[in-house]
């Protein structure tokens, strides 16, 4: 059986660049969006300069949005609901992917989130109860997604929807992560928050691309 | 040299006593502060129920904070305002270690931070800049710090000097866990939305006690 096509939209960034190298190895086909066609077709020969082996097709964001089974969302927070407001259409049915982090800079040690309470309760309010908003991937080291290297960083993956979670976290786990069903759209506040929190504790320069990790434990 | 006293305010509540067991084995005098010095008097004896060794001086809020040397304040969220209004004079000059997580029944799962963004911020915002307020410990589960067991989650510690929130990491190390300075109070949001994506885990029972651990890695 062929696997869902996954559409990264941003795929431009060292963020969207290292999801989409591990989810091509892992056998999905991957779409790149950007603002438009031409942008794309950068963002996928960069793609193939940093990992020659990655398939990937270019197209502009709404094409794109079209043609993922699944979409993800990895642009700055600024362009977050502009984005989206221009694909709202092609995600009807599906799950979004948003790994938007509300950084306000310069501050972006500072947790600043919108007064909606979080990117993505802003992005479930402007795309409706149509489109499953699942959040993930917020506090993930960019850079160590690129490469071969096992992530310690668990991701907190919310969203209101059960099912929609599980997909996220089976798609965290083909690339490599462990995903954790951290609750309704609203949690997502916590993901998002911890990200200055971990920006805070790189500075300190004892711990290098610092990520958290779910502990349990018994009582004795 | 003999260590500075630390009040407890709320120390009835289980996490007042987990902490107020740990410091008082490390060395601290305790005083655990109630809204009347009876109810405090009953809360030193439930705590000697508890832990006959540990030895803890009963008042009411306002003598418990300004004998203090250190105030900790762990009373629910609703009665958090109130009692810091009430003993605000007595807090000049002190670090205020302020365990508020403002969980909102019966949605305790679901993150509903308050319009000032976090109860740490709002306890700064009443309290002035004469109180370093410092928050901590939000994510441990009570009942571990009853036992004497090893910690294994991670505790983030969020105000806006420095030097206080050392004091503050130096006694969650007395305490046997392990801080990190998590940046200023508005952070504090990012630890007091965590704990409803703990309880939301927890209640996926697969992880008793679910916490979260500061991991890093190196690129290779």
């Amino acid at each position: 059986m062929s696997k869902e096509s996954i559409a990264i939209l941003g795929g431009t960034g060292d963020l969207g660049t290292g999801l989409a190298i591990r989810w091509a190895k892992a056998g999905y086909p991957i779409i790149i969006g950007s603002r438009t066609l031409e942008k794309a077709e950068k963002a996928v020969a960069d793609l193939k300069a940093l990992s020659p082996q990655t398939q990937a097709t270019p197209m502009g964001n709404a094409d794109a949005a079209a043609a993922g089974a699944i979409v993800v969302l990895t642009v700055p927070a600024e362009h977050q609901l502009s984005t989206l407001a221009g694909v709202k259409a092609q995600l009807t049915g599906k799950i979004l992917i948003d790994v938007t982090v509300p950084l306000v800079p310069p501050k972006v040690g500072t947790v600043q989130l919108p007064p909606e309470g979080s990117a993505g309760k802003r992005a479930q309010d402007l795309l409706g109860a149509d489109v499953s908003v699942v959040t993930a991937f917020q506090n993930i080291a960019a850079h160590l997604l690129q490469h071969d290297v096992r992530i310690e960083c668990d991701v907190l993956v919310c969203g209101n929807r059960k099912a929609a979670r599980q997909r996220v976290i089976d798609l965290a786990a083909d690339a490599g992560m462990r995903g954790f069903h951290a609750g309704p759209i609203e949690n997502s506040a916590a993901a998002e928050a911890l990200t200055s929190v971990l920006i805070q504790i790189n500075r300190q320069g004892e711990i290098a691309h610092a990520g958290i990790r779910i502990v349990g434990q018994s009582e004795h």
